[in-house]
Protein backbone atom coordinates (compact mmCIF):
# COMPACT_ATOMS: atom_id res chain seq x y z
CA UNK A 1 0.00 0.00 0.00
CA UNK A 2 1.47 3.64 -1.17
CA UNK A 3 -0.12 5.39 1.95
CA UNK A 4 0.30 4.55 5.66
CA UNK A 5 -1.97 6.73 7.85
CA UNK A 6 -0.28 7.47 11.03
CA UNK A 7 -1.71 5.49 14.09
CA UNK A 8 -1.82 8.82 16.11
CA UNK A 9 -1.36 7.09 19.40
CA UNK A 10 2.34 6.77 18.60
CA UNK A 11 2.89 10.50 18.34
CA UNK A 12 0.79 11.19 21.60
CA UNK A 13 2.92 8.24 23.66
CA UNK A 14 5.58 8.92 22.34
CA UNK A 15 7.81 7.21 25.77
CA UNK A 16 6.15 3.78 24.62
CA UNK A 17 8.82 1.38 24.07
CA UNK A 18 9.40 -0.11 20.70
CA UNK A 19 8.90 -3.65 22.61
CA UNK A 20 6.05 -2.35 23.86
CA UNK A 21 4.85 -1.58 20.08
CA UNK A 22 5.90 -5.01 19.01
CA UNK A 23 3.91 -6.57 21.38
CA UNK A 24 1.15 -4.75 20.59
CA UNK A 25 1.14 -4.13 17.15
CA UNK A 26 -3.05 -2.80 16.89
CA UNK A 27 -3.53 -1.53 20.06
CA UNK A 28 -6.37 0.79 19.34
CA UNK A 29 -8.28 -0.81 16.23
CA UNK A 30 -8.53 -4.20 16.46
CA UNK A 31 -11.08 -6.33 18.54
CA UNK A 32 -13.82 -3.51 19.32
CA UNK A 33 -16.65 -5.65 18.75
CA UNK A 34 -17.35 -3.79 15.43
CA UNK A 35 -18.36 -5.95 12.32
CA UNK A 36 -16.87 -6.22 9.14
CA UNK A 37 -20.12 -4.13 7.66
CA UNK A 38 -19.14 -1.02 10.58
CA UNK A 39 -15.95 -0.76 9.75
CA UNK A 40 -16.70 -0.67 5.93
CA UNK A 41 -19.71 1.51 6.62
CA UNK A 42 -17.32 3.72 8.53
CA UNK A 43 -14.79 3.69 5.38
CA UNK A 44 -17.10 4.79 3.04
CA UNK A 45 -18.57 7.87 4.72
CA UNK A 46 -14.93 8.65 5.25
CA UNK A 47 -14.21 8.75 2.03
CA UNK A 48 -17.37 10.14 0.88
CA UNK A 49 -16.69 13.11 3.88
CA UNK A 50 -13.04 13.11 2.23
CA UNK A 51 -14.76 13.34 -1.25
CA UNK A 52 -12.54 10.35 -2.38
CA UNK A 53 -15.30 8.26 -3.83
CA UNK A 54 -19.07 7.54 -3.33
CA UNK A 55 -19.88 4.30 -2.43
CA UNK A 56 -23.22 2.93 -0.14
CA UNK A 57 -24.39 -0.20 0.86
CA UNK A 58 -27.15 -1.41 -0.49
CA UNK A 59 -30.26 -1.72 1.30
CA UNK A 60 -31.35 -5.55 2.68
CA UNK A 61 -33.59 -6.74 0.28
CA UNK A 62 -36.68 -7.33 1.46
CA UNK A 63 -40.34 -8.85 0.06
CA UNK A 64 -43.41 -6.56 1.69
CA UNK A 65 -46.42 -8.89 2.25
CA UNK A 66 -48.66 -6.82 4.71
CA UNK A 67 -48.41 -2.76 4.95
CA UNK A 68 -51.05 -1.43 7.61
CA UNK A 69 -51.50 2.29 7.67
CA UNK A 70 -52.65 3.63 10.85
CA UNK A 71 -54.36 6.99 11.31
CA UNK A 72 -51.96 9.78 11.68
CA UNK A 73 -49.04 7.59 11.72
CA UNK A 74 -46.25 6.51 9.62
CA UNK A 75 -46.98 3.10 7.52
CA UNK A 76 -45.87 -0.22 9.04
CA UNK A 77 -44.63 -2.92 7.74
CA UNK A 78 -46.74 -6.00 9.33
CA UNK A 79 -45.15 -8.94 7.37
CA UNK A 80 -42.54 -8.78 5.13
CA UNK A 81 -39.77 -11.85 4.23
CA UNK A 82 -35.82 -11.60 4.05
CA UNK A 83 -35.04 -12.16 0.11
CA UNK A 84 -31.69 -13.34 -1.19
CA UNK A 85 -29.52 -10.22 -2.96
CA UNK A 86 -29.08 -11.15 -6.29
CA UNK A 87 -26.07 -8.58 -6.73
CA UNK A 88 -23.32 -7.67 -3.95
CA UNK A 89 -23.81 -5.20 -1.34
CA UNK A 90 -21.66 -2.20 -1.78
CA UNK A 91 -21.43 -0.43 -4.77
CA UNK A 92 -20.57 3.08 -6.13
CA UNK A 93 -18.10 4.97 -8.22
CA UNK A 94 -14.12 5.81 -7.39
CA UNK A 95 -12.75 8.07 -10.13
CA UNK A 96 -15.10 7.56 -12.70
CA UNK A 97 -15.19 4.12 -12.83
CA UNK A 98 -17.94 1.51 -11.39
CA UNK A 99 -16.56 -0.30 -8.30
CA UNK A 100 -18.85 -3.11 -6.71
CA UNK A 101 -17.80 -4.68 -4.35
CA UNK A 102 -18.72 -7.76 -1.56
CA UNK A 103 -17.44 -7.75 1.95
CA UNK A 104 -17.27 -11.58 4.14
CA UNK A 105 -15.86 -12.47 6.79
CA UNK A 106 -14.78 -16.36 8.63
CA UNK A 107 -14.55 -17.93 11.76
CA UNK A 108 -11.59 -20.28 10.01
CA UNK A 109 -7.94 -19.71 10.74
CA UNK A 110 -6.22 -21.51 7.79
CA UNK A 111 -9.30 -20.91 5.00
CA UNK A 112 -11.83 -18.91 3.12
CA UNK A 113 -14.65 -21.29 2.81
CA UNK A 114 -16.31 -20.57 -0.96
CA UNK A 115 -19.75 -21.57 0.17
CA UNK A 116 -19.70 -17.64 1.57
CA UNK A 117 -20.56 -16.84 -2.01
CA UNK A 118 -23.78 -17.50 -3.93
CA UNK A 119 -23.82 -17.75 -7.60
CA UNK A 120 -25.53 -15.35 -8.62
CA UNK A 121 -22.89 -13.01 -6.86
CA UNK A 122 -20.18 -14.48 -8.65
CA UNK A 123 -21.97 -14.05 -11.69
CA UNK A 124 -23.11 -10.68 -10.78
CA UNK A 125 -19.15 -9.61 -10.47
CA UNK A 126 -17.99 -11.24 -13.45
CA UNK A 127 -20.67 -9.19 -15.50
CA UNK A 128 -19.55 -5.99 -13.79
CA UNK A 129 -16.26 -6.97 -14.25
CA UNK A 130 -17.04 -7.98 -18.57
CA UNK A 131 -18.40 -4.61 -18.76
CA UNK A 132 -15.17 -2.99 -17.42
CA UNK A 133 -16.05 -2.21 -13.52
CA UNK A 134 -14.12 -2.91 -11.08
CA UNK A 135 -15.34 -5.85 -8.78
CA UNK A 136 -13.31 -7.77 -5.79
CA UNK A 137 -14.17 -9.13 -2.40
CA UNK A 138 -13.17 -7.61 0.93
CA UNK A 139 -12.20 -11.29 3.22
CA UNK A 140 -12.05 -10.83 6.84
CA UNK A 141 -10.67 -13.57 9.61
CA UNK A 142 -12.62 -12.71 12.39
CA UNK A 143 -10.37 -14.42 14.99
CA UNK A 144 -7.27 -12.83 13.75
CA UNK A 145 -8.54 -9.83 12.47
CA UNK A 146 -6.87 -10.13 9.15
CA UNK A 147 -8.36 -8.60 5.81
CA UNK A 148 -7.37 -9.11 2.41
CA UNK A 149 -8.54 -7.56 -0.60
CA UNK A 150 -9.30 -10.58 -3.11
CA UNK A 151 -9.76 -9.10 -7.04
CA UNK A 152 -12.76 -10.68 -8.90
CA UNK A 153 -10.29 -12.21 -11.16
CA UNK A 154 -8.73 -14.26 -8.45
CA UNK A 155 -11.75 -14.97 -6.81
CA UNK A 156 -13.32 -16.46 -9.98
CA UNK A 157 -10.05 -18.96 -10.58
CA UNK A 158 -10.66 -20.46 -7.26
CA UNK A 159 -14.37 -20.51 -7.90
CA UNK A 160 -13.89 -22.18 -10.56
CA UNK A 161 -11.39 -24.67 -9.53
CA UNK A 162 -13.90 -26.10 -7.10
CA UNK A 163 -16.40 -26.32 -9.64
CA UNK A 164 -14.12 -28.27 -11.91
CA UNK A 165 -14.05 -30.88 -9.10
CA UNK A 166 -11.05 -28.92 -6.67
CA UNK A 167 -11.07 -27.63 -2.66
CA UNK A 168 -14.15 -25.64 -1.42
CA UNK A 169 -11.80 -23.05 -0.10
CA UNK A 170 -8.82 -20.60 -0.73
CA UNK A 171 -6.09 -21.92 1.41
CA UNK A 172 -4.46 -18.89 3.65
CA UNK A 173 -1.11 -19.07 1.87
CA UNK A 174 -3.26 -18.92 -1.74
CA UNK A 175 -4.73 -15.76 -0.71
CA UNK A 176 -1.50 -14.35 0.56
CA UNK A 177 -0.19 -15.11 -2.16
CA UNK A 178 -3.28 -13.41 -4.63
CA UNK A 179 -4.47 -10.91 -2.30
CA UNK A 180 -3.17 -7.46 -0.98
CA UNK A 181 -3.56 -7.41 2.94
CA UNK A 182 -5.78 -4.42 4.21
CA UNK A 183 -4.49 -2.99 7.91
CA UNK A 184 -7.05 -1.91 9.77
CA UNK A 185 -6.82 1.79 10.64
CA UNK A 186 -8.52 4.33 12.24
CA UNK A 187 -9.50 7.11 8.76
CA UNK A 188 -10.32 4.94 6.80
CA UNK A 189 -10.75 1.88 8.78
CA UNK A 190 -10.54 -0.20 5.73
CA UNK A 191 -8.48 1.51 2.88
CA UNK A 192 -9.42 -0.78 0.50
CA UNK A 193 -9.19 2.44 -2.16
CA UNK A 194 -5.54 1.92 -1.83
CA UNK A 195 -5.63 -1.70 -2.54
CA UNK A 196 -7.91 -0.53 -5.89
CA UNK A 197 -5.57 2.59 -7.08
CA UNK A 198 -3.11 -0.13 -6.99
CA UNK A 199 -4.48 -3.36 -8.63
CA UNK A 200 -6.84 -1.06 -11.66
CA UNK A 201 -4.90 1.87 -12.02
CA UNK B 1 -32.03 8.11 -31.48
CA UNK B 2 -29.81 6.65 -33.30
CA UNK B 3 -31.34 2.91 -33.23
CA UNK B 4 -34.76 2.81 -34.03
CA UNK B 5 -36.32 -0.92 -33.04
CA UNK B 6 -39.01 -2.43 -35.69
CA UNK B 7 -42.31 -2.71 -33.88
CA UNK B 8 -42.84 -6.00 -35.17
CA UNK B 9 -46.47 -5.05 -35.91
CA UNK B 10 -45.97 -3.33 -39.53
CA UNK B 11 -44.48 -6.26 -40.45
CA UNK B 12 -47.24 -8.60 -40.07
CA UNK B 13 -50.40 -6.33 -41.05
CA UNK B 14 -48.94 -5.25 -44.22
CA UNK B 15 -52.26 -4.38 -45.50
CA UNK B 16 -52.87 -1.39 -42.89
CA UNK B 17 -53.22 1.91 -44.00
CA UNK B 18 -51.00 4.72 -43.57
CA UNK B 19 -54.02 6.68 -42.28
CA UNK B 20 -54.73 3.76 -40.03
CA UNK B 21 -51.12 4.14 -39.00
CA UNK B 22 -50.62 7.85 -38.60
CA UNK B 23 -54.30 7.83 -36.25
CA UNK B 24 -52.66 5.04 -33.87
CA UNK B 25 -49.40 6.11 -33.97
CA UNK B 26 -48.42 3.77 -30.63
CA UNK B 27 -50.65 0.69 -30.59
CA UNK B 28 -48.57 -1.99 -28.89
CA UNK B 29 -46.40 0.03 -26.32
CA UNK B 30 -48.83 2.69 -24.85
CA UNK B 31 -50.80 2.83 -21.68
CA UNK B 32 -50.58 -0.88 -20.73
CA UNK B 33 -51.18 -0.08 -17.01
CA UNK B 34 -47.22 -0.29 -16.54
CA UNK B 35 -45.41 1.58 -14.40
CA UNK B 36 -42.91 3.63 -14.86
CA UNK B 37 -40.66 1.57 -12.53
CA UNK B 38 -41.76 -1.71 -14.32
CA UNK B 39 -40.70 -0.22 -17.58
CA UNK B 40 -37.13 0.83 -16.28
CA UNK B 41 -36.64 -2.96 -14.95
CA UNK B 42 -38.27 -4.48 -17.86
CA UNK B 43 -35.48 -2.10 -19.86
CA UNK B 44 -32.67 -2.80 -17.37
CA UNK B 45 -33.10 -6.92 -17.84
CA UNK B 46 -32.93 -6.07 -21.51
CA UNK B 47 -29.83 -4.75 -21.26
CA UNK B 48 -28.69 -7.42 -19.27
CA UNK B 49 -29.35 -9.97 -21.64
CA UNK B 50 -28.22 -8.14 -24.68
CA UNK B 51 -24.65 -7.73 -22.36
CA UNK B 52 -25.06 -4.01 -23.33
CA UNK B 53 -25.06 -2.89 -19.37
CA UNK B 54 -25.30 -4.09 -15.84
CA UNK B 55 -27.94 -1.51 -14.26
CA UNK B 56 -30.07 -2.91 -11.26
CA UNK B 57 -32.57 -1.18 -8.90
CA UNK B 58 -31.60 -0.60 -5.74
CA UNK B 59 -33.58 -2.79 -2.47
CA UNK B 60 -36.48 -0.27 -0.80
CA UNK B 61 -35.09 0.73 2.17
CA UNK B 62 -36.57 -1.09 5.22
CA UNK B 63 -36.05 -0.28 9.34
CA UNK B 64 -36.34 -3.88 10.52
CA UNK B 65 -37.72 -3.36 14.04
CA UNK B 66 -38.82 -7.17 15.09
CA UNK B 67 -38.19 -10.49 13.42
CA UNK B 68 -39.98 -13.50 14.34
CA UNK B 69 -37.76 -17.16 13.74
CA UNK B 70 -41.00 -19.69 14.08
CA UNK B 71 -39.80 -22.98 13.58
CA UNK B 72 -38.69 -24.70 10.42
CA UNK B 73 -39.69 -21.34 8.50
CA UNK B 74 -37.99 -18.70 7.52
CA UNK B 75 -37.79 -15.72 9.59
CA UNK B 76 -40.70 -13.30 9.07
CA UNK B 77 -40.21 -9.48 9.67
CA UNK B 78 -43.52 -8.59 12.00
CA UNK B 79 -42.56 -4.68 12.69
CA UNK B 80 -40.82 -2.52 9.97
CA UNK B 81 -40.87 0.64 8.83
CA UNK B 82 -40.23 2.53 5.41
CA UNK B 83 -36.88 4.98 5.48
CA UNK B 84 -36.48 7.73 3.21
CA UNK B 85 -33.72 6.58 0.37
CA UNK B 86 -30.16 8.12 0.64
CA UNK B 87 -29.30 8.12 -2.91
CA UNK B 88 -31.39 7.17 -6.24
CA UNK B 89 -32.85 4.50 -6.81
CA UNK B 90 -31.05 2.77 -9.96
CA UNK B 91 -27.57 2.33 -10.67
CA UNK B 92 -24.84 -0.16 -12.48
CA UNK B 93 -21.86 0.49 -15.07
CA UNK B 94 -22.31 1.30 -18.79
CA UNK B 95 -19.21 0.91 -20.96
CA UNK B 96 -16.96 0.72 -17.73
CA UNK B 97 -18.81 4.20 -16.53
CA UNK B 98 -20.69 4.38 -13.38
CA UNK B 99 -24.38 4.79 -14.23
CA UNK B 100 -26.73 6.46 -11.79
CA UNK B 101 -30.33 7.73 -12.05
CA UNK B 102 -33.75 8.50 -10.60
CA UNK B 103 -37.14 8.01 -12.30
CA UNK B 104 -39.82 9.96 -11.54
CA UNK B 105 -43.72 10.61 -12.99
CA UNK B 106 -45.97 13.14 -12.74
CA UNK B 107 -50.05 14.07 -13.86
CA UNK B 108 -49.08 17.35 -14.13
CA UNK B 109 -49.39 18.15 -18.31
CA UNK B 110 -47.27 21.10 -18.22
CA UNK B 111 -44.70 21.06 -16.26
CA UNK B 112 -42.26 18.89 -13.81
CA UNK B 113 -42.79 19.65 -9.73
CA UNK B 114 -39.03 19.64 -8.32
CA UNK B 115 -40.91 18.87 -5.11
CA UNK B 116 -40.81 15.02 -6.55
CA UNK B 117 -37.09 15.24 -5.86
CA UNK B 118 -35.55 15.33 -2.19
CA UNK B 119 -32.35 17.66 -1.48
CA UNK B 120 -30.31 14.54 -0.67
CA UNK B 121 -30.81 12.99 -3.92
CA UNK B 122 -29.98 15.70 -5.81
CA UNK B 123 -26.55 16.15 -3.22
CA UNK B 124 -26.34 12.36 -4.35
CA UNK B 125 -25.97 13.20 -7.76
CA UNK B 126 -23.87 15.92 -7.36
CA UNK B 127 -21.24 13.75 -5.92
CA UNK B 128 -21.74 11.34 -8.62
CA UNK B 129 -21.02 13.81 -10.87
CA UNK B 130 -18.27 14.97 -9.35
CA UNK B 131 -16.62 11.89 -9.22
CA UNK B 132 -16.96 11.19 -13.23
CA UNK B 133 -19.93 9.25 -13.11
CA UNK B 134 -22.64 9.85 -15.45
CA UNK B 135 -26.13 10.93 -13.21
CA UNK B 136 -29.30 11.70 -15.01
CA UNK B 137 -33.06 11.42 -14.29
CA UNK B 138 -35.98 9.80 -16.35
CA UNK B 139 -39.01 12.03 -16.16
CA UNK B 140 -42.55 10.73 -17.42
CA UNK B 141 -45.34 12.32 -17.80
CA UNK B 142 -47.66 10.05 -16.96
CA UNK B 143 -51.32 11.54 -19.10
CA UNK B 144 -49.61 11.79 -22.03
CA UNK B 145 -46.89 8.92 -21.57
CA UNK B 146 -43.84 11.34 -22.48
CA UNK B 147 -40.68 10.54 -21.60
CA UNK B 148 -37.71 12.75 -21.39
CA UNK B 149 -33.58 12.33 -20.63
CA UNK B 150 -32.50 15.04 -17.90
CA UNK B 151 -28.83 14.87 -17.53
CA UNK B 152 -28.04 15.93 -13.79
CA UNK B 153 -26.61 19.32 -15.15
CA UNK B 154 -29.80 20.50 -16.34
CA UNK B 155 -31.91 19.50 -13.72
CA UNK B 156 -29.60 21.18 -11.30
CA UNK B 157 -29.91 24.23 -13.17
CA UNK B 158 -32.98 24.39 -12.49
CA UNK B 159 -32.60 22.99 -8.99
CA UNK B 160 -30.57 25.86 -8.20
CA UNK B 161 -32.90 28.18 -9.95
CA UNK B 162 -35.88 26.93 -7.42
CA UNK B 163 -33.22 27.94 -4.59
CA UNK B 164 -32.75 31.09 -5.53
CA UNK B 165 -36.28 32.25 -5.61
CA UNK B 166 -37.43 30.95 -8.78
CA UNK B 167 -40.24 28.76 -9.95
CA UNK B 168 -40.49 25.40 -8.36
CA UNK B 169 -41.06 23.12 -11.44
CA UNK B 170 -39.58 22.79 -14.97
CA UNK B 171 -41.80 23.55 -18.02
CA UNK B 172 -42.36 21.33 -20.83
CA UNK B 173 -41.47 23.97 -23.18
CA UNK B 174 -37.87 24.11 -20.97
CA UNK B 175 -37.56 20.56 -20.88
CA UNK B 176 -38.00 19.70 -24.22
CA UNK B 177 -34.78 22.02 -24.98
CA UNK B 178 -32.94 20.56 -21.95
CA UNK B 179 -33.55 17.08 -22.51
CA UNK B 180 -33.69 14.37 -24.64
CA UNK B 181 -37.09 12.64 -25.42
CA UNK B 182 -36.91 8.55 -25.10
CA UNK B 183 -39.60 7.07 -27.33
CA UNK B 184 -40.92 4.01 -25.71
CA UNK B 185 -40.70 1.24 -27.56
CA UNK B 186 -40.54 -2.79 -27.30
CA UNK B 187 -37.43 -4.26 -26.50
CA UNK B 188 -36.03 -2.14 -24.87
CA UNK B 189 -38.80 -0.39 -23.47
CA UNK B 190 -37.22 2.83 -22.50
CA UNK B 191 -33.99 3.22 -24.92
CA UNK B 192 -31.91 5.30 -22.12
CA UNK B 193 -28.73 4.21 -23.14
CA UNK B 194 -29.36 5.49 -26.42
CA UNK B 195 -29.20 9.06 -24.58
CA UNK B 196 -26.58 8.53 -22.56
CA UNK B 197 -24.58 7.15 -25.45
CA UNK B 198 -25.21 10.84 -27.22
CA UNK B 199 -24.79 12.62 -23.91
CA UNK B 200 -21.75 11.11 -22.83
CA UNK B 201 -19.63 9.44 -25.06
Amino acid sequence: MAIRYPNGKEYTQPAQSSQAKQQNKNPVFSNRGMTLEDDINETNAYYLSQNMAVIHKKPVPVQIVRVDYPARSAAVIKEAYFRQASTTDYNGVYRGKYIDFEAKETNSETSFPLKNFHAHQIAHMKQVDEHGGIAFVIIRFSKTDELFFLPFHALNAFWERMHNGGRKSITKAELTSCSMELKLGFSPRIPFLDAVEDVYF
